[in-house]
């Protein structure tokens, strides 16, 4: 930007910088009203997700899901589509899960194992529960917790404006509760759902064991059904469960992410890096997480294409393989972009789900981030205006931390996100098409300026 | 505003605009935290949807949810609660309509009666359809409408990103587009619904007959059936439709405008207006239009009276009996202030759906409007930064209007709002509780800023 702005100095021509700033203006509605108009995102996301569905790394899913965004990206224009193979982990729920309270009536719970657990004892597991309300909760009660299920009813919390944080808050119990438990003799763990919704659905997502417990058996309960067990076990602190998971891990197997590019017409050898990850749980058509994301990024690549928009440096569009349960893909990603060499100008991700746009988490330097602060009046018309935030996704955390490239990530409204976050409602349906394109919208506009004027 | 500074600065105190800046912030902040925490708004509005339902001005339900308003202000604990009595028109749908395209095989259309419209014939009436796209078709067909059926196929423009600009561009189709057609001897007419949904429920809302041409029957269609027509008739322009409807204007009947008040402690006789409109079309639930401007406007009094905040100026709730078909409850709420030659700081109004919220339009002088951006770091927490937009709701129109009181509108994110306006999919189920919760908060801060500093 400084450059430019010397630039025009030199030729006395002040108003330049409004000319400027009018010229990208119509070239950003131009874009908003090709993706409004006739954008194939929605499109393209009912078909990943309804003919294809949830896709963990390692299944058939997966494979169709790669096969997919390699015909997607070539139907969108893409000069290059090609695999990135890597290692991806192999984890299967194998039968559905059942967890009930036993007695004389016994009460099914809506419940659903955690990525990465492990089974059960083929005859599942009965035993006492013992309610624990947190960590220090759990310290308290270590000398019961022998031989008994630990049941961590932390619940999320509402006053958090941006729902982030009340996940940032809560998930340490589904990554570490299970081998705090294991540590004091538990036998399985139940948590209560990673979520704010008002209905029962129960939601996964990968715990992490550490090695040196024993590793045991963890579920998620719905929220009602998680309010349901507390008040069972505040009427008789006898209360037992019964639960039988079914996963199983597998040897690690082959994915790969999927790329297409458009080739940069001045700095080919200078990439910027747009995407989603591919993957997502088995149990939900992963429509919000991360299908949006992908078909947001191909979505950009079209409309360049569609109006002729030839960018200065090579536009990458990344479908990760594996975040999910893994990051592996984006492991890789970064792995060979250091092997090679790249110069990487940002790298841009879409995981935060395809609501409307606030605007966009960044990490990088104050002057990168107030040059994107600069350009807040020709995002805001589209509703991204937020640039404060630090942050980043997952994938792009990799180059990031790798080779230090700034990165970015869309923020969309987040009241949503985590009714369905890795619950089976995360589907088709819970997606609004003109929020979807709103979130491409400024997407493409943040790359587009990014293009233009460097970092 | 001026006159606090100028008090603090006479005390020789010059940081204390910060100071009073944190004390308003943590104010807010508690309204935050007590709305989000237990806030009453989402299961008021649960009981006003599911055990009331469509409350059309007339029918039965409009006075079950006037009781309902009288209760649910009284519990949320207002110093007074009242009925203000007017006169409210009496449309009534009739038995349900039927549309369908004849032929070899007739094809049923996804219909709905325009409110206010006329019945057709007892038999119907079936006549060749001539599909125009707008009125300047409409003008170069106008020759062969005599005893036709037209078909307004006029498409929401997708390119304005807030959706309220494709409404107000469309809605002329729906409100002169049967007059119009009724001028040069159409029989009937079909518009396309004013939604850019992608699903094919039809939306109604009130059509406005000119006294000059013949009252002709009109119903919208959702759409895909819309696009089905027309189809339709391209491939065979000869293509008939059936249409009977059933609609009857009763003679006006008696409604009443539900007003609670929290008394203003230092000037009582000065009063803030907060409201939304208690009625709904008949077909759906009424949820977006108008239950959570109601709830909303509630909750804000229950959330003072709660924590203890009291109002300078009385602030006054009101559900306003019937904005849908006549806008009389507003009328007589302005005529009734105006009479009794009442002071009116303020009137907010919250009809643009229970989204999340991203501002106010509002209609006042610079001065009162640039007082309210200086607060906009008080509410940018919690998602309100758009303050530039003129407007303001229907139901504040009218003593806004009359005595010349500023007024305002929460402007929530309008994307979702004609997917589901006036049609049976406005339903509690597409109500997000945190969207709900954070117009409630912005509204709410608004009106104690005001409230305490004047406008």
């Amino acid at each position: 930007m400084k450059k430019y702005l010397l630039l025009l100095l030199g030729c006395g021509f002040v108003p330049a910088a409004n000319a400027q700033h009018n010229e990208d203006s119509i070239t950003i509605r131009k874009m908003a009203n090709e993706i409004l108009s006739n954008g194939n995102a929605y499109e393209d996301l009912r078909i990943l997700t309804k003919t294809i569905g949830g896709r963990l790394a390692g299944s058939p899913q997966m494979v169709k899901a790669e096969h997919w965004g390699f015909k997607t990206l070539e139907n969108a224009g893409a000069d290059t589509v090609y695999y990135q193979e890597c290692m991806v982990p192999h984890w299967v729920r194998g039968e559905k899960e059942v967890v009930k309270i036993v007695g004389a009536k016994s009460l099914n719970l809506n419940a659903i194992a955690l990525g990465k657990s492990v089974a059960t004892p083929a005859k599942g597991i009965t035993a006492q529960v013992i309610e624990v309300k947190d960590f220090d909760d759990l310290e308290a009660k270590k000398d019961q917790l022998k031989g008994k299920i630990v049941f961590y009813n932390y619940h999320f919390n509402p006053t958090f404006v941006k729902t982030f944080y009340s996940y940032g808050d809560a998930v340490r119990y589904r990554g570490q509760g299970p081998s705090k438990a294991a540590q004091y003799g538990a036998l399985a763990v139940i948590i209560r759902s990673m979520s704010h919704a008002t209905d029962n659905q129960p939601h996964t997502g990968s715990t992490n064991y550490d090695s040196k417990y024993p590793k045991i058996a963890a579920v998620a309960v719905g929220l009602e059904d998680a309010d349901l067990l507390s008040k069972q076990i505040a009427a008789n602190p006898g209360t037992k469960v019964f639960i039988k998971t079914n996963c199983q891990t597998l040897p690690d197997t082959i994915g790969h992410n999927v790329i297409g590019e458009l080739r940069g017409s001045v700095y080919p050898d200078e990439y910027i890096t747009v995407g989603g990850h591919l993957d997502s749980w088995d149990v939900a058509e992963g429509a919000h997480d991360d299908g949006t994301g992908c078909v947001q990024s191909i979505e950009i690549l079209r409309t360049y294409k569609k109006l002729g928009i030839q960018p200065k440096r090579t536009l990458r569009v990344v479908l990760f393989a594996n975040e999910e349960n893994g990051a592996r893909g984006a492991e890789k990603y970064a792995e060979v972009a250091k092997e090679k060499n790249e110069k990487h100008v940002f790298a841009l991700e879409s995981d935060a789900g395809g609501f409307t746009p606030r605007g966009f988490t960044l990490s990088m330097s104050t002057a990168q981030r107030n040059k994107i602060k600069s350009w807040s009046s020709l995002l805001m018309p589209y509703g991204a205006y937020d640039f404060d935030e630090e942050g980043g996704g997952v994938d792009v955390g990799f180059i990031h931390r790798a080779l230090g490239v700034p990165m970015g990530e869309l923020s969309p409204d987040s009241q949503r996100y985590f009714d369905i976050h890795h619950a089976p409602s995360d589907v088709f349906e819970n997606v609004n098409k003109r929020e979807l394109n709103l979130g491409t919208i400024t997407m493409g506009a943040l790359l587009y300026l990014i293009d233009k004027y460097g970092l």
